[in-house]
């Protein structure tokens, strides 16, 4: 990558000059940001709301492979990933702090696209960059993002909140952008074996898009809030369904059944896994990186989002000792077992 | 390392049951931390105080060496560095979120010392760990913290406050770690070439101290609150006096005169240094690590600071045409360049 193009070593720079120079179109627009990048601590004025904050690393070779994930899609999913954190509480991300640790083998070139990823993403998403440095690497790239928002008080939605009987709601559809990400293996694998053949990728943008450019669901949030409607509890979907739901019943001691048939799986994910030959429900269950919000609500509130074409009811809150179950399309019930993303065994 | 003590594999926890084990002593204490680890987001509360945010990246083979550091002091100097950033703005640090990238060459009990000396930081200094996360790194250990803090609107120092005339101070003395780390590297050195010989530290205990185990001055922000004294600028020094005086001069548009013979360094740092051929005021001005306070002062509050043991002044602020000038003990003049640590050299 960048070897034809125009490359640019980053020790021309230094490290000052390399964060002035990345991040010297970022302007800060949120009244919240009193002074951003370029002194000791960035300061923020939350006035009486609470402030919100949420960190999350990036490593290569562990959550992203530069073979298939363009620099400028790595800097805007590496800012998505962590706003999503900030929506999952009910909040509104006003602010974000970026570190990079860079090893020699990257040219300014692919640096300055990662932060036209990054600076995309803080302007769609309404947030400022407000600090942050960059380090070189001995090894590979690691990004590093923290977060902050804010909320009322009362607005504020904890994982532990979802009551017996509650509906459990889920954004958008889910197991894409692990599906996505199969298509991009298998992909670079053929491309490995034989260099003369194209990726063929034609007609899957949508669960390619899924997982090389998520998006945070900023505008449920505000949906949510135009229809005064407050979940009893909710999460982001980062490590597949079944991990997250049994985050809220653990945390609101509860159990839950989720049926099969519900869960809202796109056409091109459902054929994709088929022809992979991976069960679609498991893509949804165990995928992760979906970055949808699962949310509880109270039974009264069903009606606020029965006609909603982006959220889905896939099941209900039950007490704790009923465990968390999922019922199969045939009417069979299974435990729901969280495999998530153990990127420890990788 | 850890070779020969008992070993846990850190994959039998995954990434959840680590993150649970490592921060389950850790209690939240501060009254603006409504919401500590557990949620997606923390959520703070800092009522009509500007919230304080600083973000830096700790990465092996760049910036700290397992050779000679061990784990727990690295926890410990993790959260300094950090936390030093909020007092160099006359803040008070509060919170911090620590993510660690973890190589499978880490056994658990090198992580839980660790967390052991962030948790001896965060007590000492009165924050919360109220966030973070935890990866398996294909590399080394990488630890990125983000400190938060509060303080009144006029109490907050930037860099860009200094006025012509202004004296600049320091706190404690420089130079130590920076001679620290070259004595350590000595050491390594000399081991590599010969296991038999153990490192020779005898009655350098303060500038190893320095290297491994630097303080952030929160008790400089409180004497200088105790004497109602609010610098017009302030920064940290973690890059050498010259790099961090020369960024004060930039930000407020002045030019400054230090004084050689007024630059405090400890009697054990002038020594080693002259061991091994450097100029302490070398390593005074490029040595970088020392977390020491910079800040400059109204001449008319010269008073307040002239019997502080903890505070020297070594110079004064000029018109910006003056340029950044060192005053040597020979009364020659030569303008301040700011090597600091460019660590994409190295």
């Amino acid at each position: 990558m960048f070897e034809n193009k125009e490359r640019t070593e980053i020790e021309k720079l230094g490290e000052f000059g390399l964060i002035n120079h990345l991040t010297q179109h970022f302007k800060l627009e949120q009244s919240s940001s009193t002074k951003g990048i370029g002194d000791d601590a960035a300061v923020l004025d939350f006035g009486k709301q609470k402030t919100l904050v949420s960190t999350d690393m990036l490593l290569e070779g562990i959550h992203f492979d530069l073979a298939y994930i363009p620099f400028k899609h790595l800097g805007y999913k590496a800012i998505q990933v962590n706003l999503s954190d900030i929506y999952a509480m009910n909040g509104i991300a006003s602010q974000v702090t970026v570190s990079i640790g860079l090893s020699s083998r990257f040219p300014l070139e692919a640096i300055e696209e990662l932060y036209e990823g990054i600076q995309i993403a803080c302007k769609k998403y309404g947030v400022d960059l407000v600090g942050g440095d960059t380090s070189s690497s001995k090894q590979g790239l690691i990004i590093s993002v923290t977060s902050i928002g804010s909320a009322d008080e009362k607005a504020i939605c904890y994982r532990d909140g979802a009551e017996e009987g509650d509906l459990i709601c889920v954004s958008g559809d889910l197991g894409a952008a692990y599906i996505g990400l199969q298509l991009l293996e298998r992909e670079k694998q053929i491309f490995l074996e034989n260099p003369n053949i194209q990726p063929d990728l034609e007609g899957k943008d949508y669960i390619v898009e899924r997982q090389l450019k998520p998006e945070a669901r900023k505008d449920i949030i505000e949906y949510l809030r135009s229809i005064k409607l407050k979940p009893t509890a909710m999460i982001d979907i980062s490590d597949g369904l079944a991990s997250e739901i049994k985050h809220i019943c653990k945390a609101s001691q509860k159990g839950c059944h989720i049926y099969e048939e519900k869960i809202p799986i796109d056409p091109m994910t459902y054929d994709t896994a088929r022809e992979f030959g991976i069960d679609p429900t498991t893509c949804a269950l165990n995928g992760g990186e979906d970055y949808e919000l699962l949310f509880t609500i109270k039974q009264a509130d069903y009606d606020k989002i029965k006609n909603s074409p982006d959220i889905s009811v896939i099941g209900h809150i039950t007490d704790l000792a009923s465990g968390c179950q999922l019922i199969s399309k045939s009417g069979n019930m299974h435990e729901i077992k969280a495999q998530g993303w153990n990127a420890f065994k990788a």
